[in-house]
């Protein structure tokens, strides 16, 4: 059986319950100081990204993930100049808000070098070069700790980091206080953009835990979600502002992508009104849900 | 390690990728004349049904597939009747059609007497005593060979019947001549409603050849889909209708769930216009596809 | 696809180690008093016993497991009258035990009777109907609490349990106390056989730790295995006596077996300069050997 | 769970059998002209090669493999100074071959030369400079090829190449014509050692099948076996002679061992008593056998 699979990655999201991905070839396998990285190549999915035993994004599918993470809120921001980028490594949520034309400024903070470097070389479909772009600052330092020593004020902040496993990085950046400094520096109008993990409902505790926990930060909160098919699962985001503020009608997305002359794959108003309309089950869970994820009370996943 | 879990329930959706399912329990596992049956007991998802080695709901989350199923159907129809239900056979169908005040008579036809007389012992929390009810009449019989043989006309057709996967016993209900079938039947201003395979990306050519396919026979053609936690997916459905006919508005289907006094889960308004507004990336792959099946050209999946 | 596998047992042997064994049909799922059981078919083992995870026997090869077990204690022993057997639930150690004609009582010491009697109804080919033989007494007790309440002797002590896993039924039937208890119940000229555990060199740590507590209380002691098909190792056993002794040689071996007129697939004069000829890295493993396994220091394994 | 086991190398036996081997890293997966190579890193057997999804050796346990294939024909012949190995890519057997203090000239015949190279870098500890030694050479052909265009004769030939796959590049490595092609080459009182298979009773059929034609052509033939905990099963070799021989006793093994001065790991005399007694069962298996594998009757396995 020469033809046959014989190497697979095994995501568990439960300890009964898992995806299997039959790998064509693992490209890279190693640990930086932070955490555990493949890079692989699937049949149906292409190239995929892993940290710490998690698919991050596939090549076949990264548009969904990243054009929903990106757009609502670039798009919701009349002329978002200056965007800051927490986590992203790949790159390819670099390459959608340099999309956006009136951006002047992107700072991304990403804690782990090692992943970012890799995806530069790696994940070219990804960032698509957006790393050369001479409108980015790239800094490798925790997103926490660079927050507290600056004084800069973004447009669009959005939050592109793992989920919360238990010894991973990303455990400090989905806390109350973690949102309490994103709030501090956003500027007048700013919004936030939250990749805020597994959509499912078995597993949306953590969703509904960020969502609620963002709402004691912000008064506008908007949670959506996206099917995607490398994830297996429907994905979580959260959308928020300071101030008060109110999602665009389709008709007024369709209208902003025309003038902003964005070129997208997935996003639109037909497919704002599909992600942004929650059943009735995921919202009596986000409704019901009362836990304020702290520094010293922090959420971690399996 | 007696905890841990050792029997498993892998779904292959095709040869590189599959979901696994610890199991607590095997409940029955058995060969009928037409397929491959197993009953078992999951942490996450309660008890499952598998057919073919595919499953077919859990327990844990069937409201949203049957939910999406039935309603949109039977709440366009402004007095659902009577109504045709072909397979369903773990009765969860019949439950939720039965919902409907209007409901005085419905026809059940499923092939296989053995799973359905399975279901009705070991999935009472799907049925919930439907099959009792005396406005049922319960067919075994091929639906082509019953729709063949009978000019009874119904206010709405659900077809609910498993994937065609190769010689399983439902490759001839997913053809044109199958939907010519269903049409013949229809009443006056009768709906069709039809479950109509996995809606992720990588597997939507058999639902966009079955759109397409319906499209031949009925003006009136909708796409949808729902999330369903246990099968990994979306999972896609379509909505049709022999003569020209409209989408309700979510304040119009809420108002006609008030009225009919429907204590649901998963569908209201809101949830209607989150399954019905469709992504950019898949109204694409449906506009784009020309596919008819035909019995003289099948379609197999995996 | 549905003459794809998709129920599987998968049984580890360490967190990145594992056997899958494709299941036909499991037979009977359920947890007893004292431990998880599982009987199923398969293709190409026939049908299998699962006990706390860990495959117990099959029935392509139990043969081989129980002609090593049983054979080369009874052979050695000039007229073995009276045997225990504890454990044993599938009953093939009492059908190999009563191939002798010497034999004219056999207690069989079981903890559980609900494996006990799962196995007379479904492992018909295991005990050919050896629980109807007149010389069985059959008990239903931990073996500890029989050995400690009883003063008769026997000729041949067969222990027959599960590996210890943690918080398993067998725990105890492992340790310095327990050998010295069987000691107590060996006639003059008496032996022991014992089921020894996992004989492949990444696992062997269990059975020369076993080995070496045996050889605390006994002064003939003989590790020996044998290599078990649907055990995907060798199997370890282990041949004790509390007087001096010496291994037949193959042909007194075979000349034995004549003279009792048995008729064995596995077990033969040359099949004894195989298993008890042990290869020099084992020999070394079993030497440099020091841990004593006490009831206050327990061993189990994964 | 970051520390979970999530990469995967499952080795299928048959459709619906399997070994799991949990990979920390893989190396380097890669196809060449001929086959499927990986090398990963585990942590219970260290290091692997695989071949076209069949493990070779493992770090952890090659010595007993390549001891098992090289000593025993290597000590029957008085002075083996001329030896030729077929395949043996990872180095190991060279190894083992120039322990042998009479070893003039070794000539290595390999289809792959990708293999071996990667062989030399990434499997250090296998061959541990052996491709060095200045009476190697190394020849990268088609063993059939070179046999067919040299006169030189040898005093020991050793067959190391992977099982007989289909499509895979040792089909005809396993043939009546292939082993009268070794005869030709065999000095007088010249040895063939024979990697032959998977010796585990429900795959023996391709080792007896080789045994039986080995037989065909060479007077002296010895079917023997090792347990190689990373293969999860015996292992099966052949030894012959195109004249009559002997099997040495076990005495006369550690003698030769002495004499030579061989520090070895796994066989000696009492190792050479285990691996050539051969179980009732299989010795059946083998005296029955009749199949003769032919260049237009080749055999191939799973």
């Amino acid at each position: 059986m020469p033809d046959e699979v014989h190497k697979w990655f095994i995501e568990h999201t439960s300890p009964a319950t898992a995806h299997m991905f039959g790998i064509v070839s693992f490209i890279k396998c190693f640990r930086t100081k932070y955490q555990q990285v493949e890079i692989a190549d699937t049949d149906l999915f292409g190239r995929i990204l892993i940290l710490d035993g998690k698919i991050q994004s596939s090549e076949y599918d990264e548009y969904i993930y990243h054009e929903a993470l990106v757009h609502p809120a670039m798009l919701m921001c009349p002329a978002p100049r200056r965007v800051l980028v927490i986590g992203g490594g790949e790159g390819a949520t670099l390459r959608e808000v340099f999309r956006h034309p009136a951006v002047e400024r992107l700072v991304m903070v990403d804690l782990d070098r090692e992943v970012v470097e890799t995806c530069r070389e790696y994940l070219r479909s990804w960032h698509q070069g957006s790393f050369n772009d001479t409108r980015l600052e790239l800094i490798y330092k925790d997103a926490r700790e660079y927050l507290e020593n600056t004084t800069e004020l973004f447009d669009v902040i959005i939050s592109d980091v793992p989920e919360p496993v238990e010894v991973g990085p990303a455990v400090k950046l989905f806390t109350k206080q973690y949102f309490d400094l994103i709030k501090k520096h956003l500027a007048d109008k700013g919004l936030l953009s939250l990749q805020a993990g597994d959509y499912g409902l078995p597993f949306i505790e953590a969703h509904s835990a960020i969502n609620n926990t963002v709402g004691q930060v912000m008064p506008f909160v908007r949670s959506y979600r996206a099917f995607v098919p490398s994830f297996n699962t429907e994905w979580g985001f959260i959308l928020a502002a300071p101030g008060q503020s109110e999602l665009p009608a389709p008709d007024h997305f369709n209208g902003l992508i025309k003038e902003r002359n964005l070129n997208l794959l997935y996003f639109d108003g037909e497919t704002s009104a599909g992600i942004f309309s929650l059943p009735k089950d995921i919202r009596k869970k986000l409704k019901d849900e009362t836990r304020i994820i702290d520094d010293l009370n922090l959420l971690t996943i399996f």
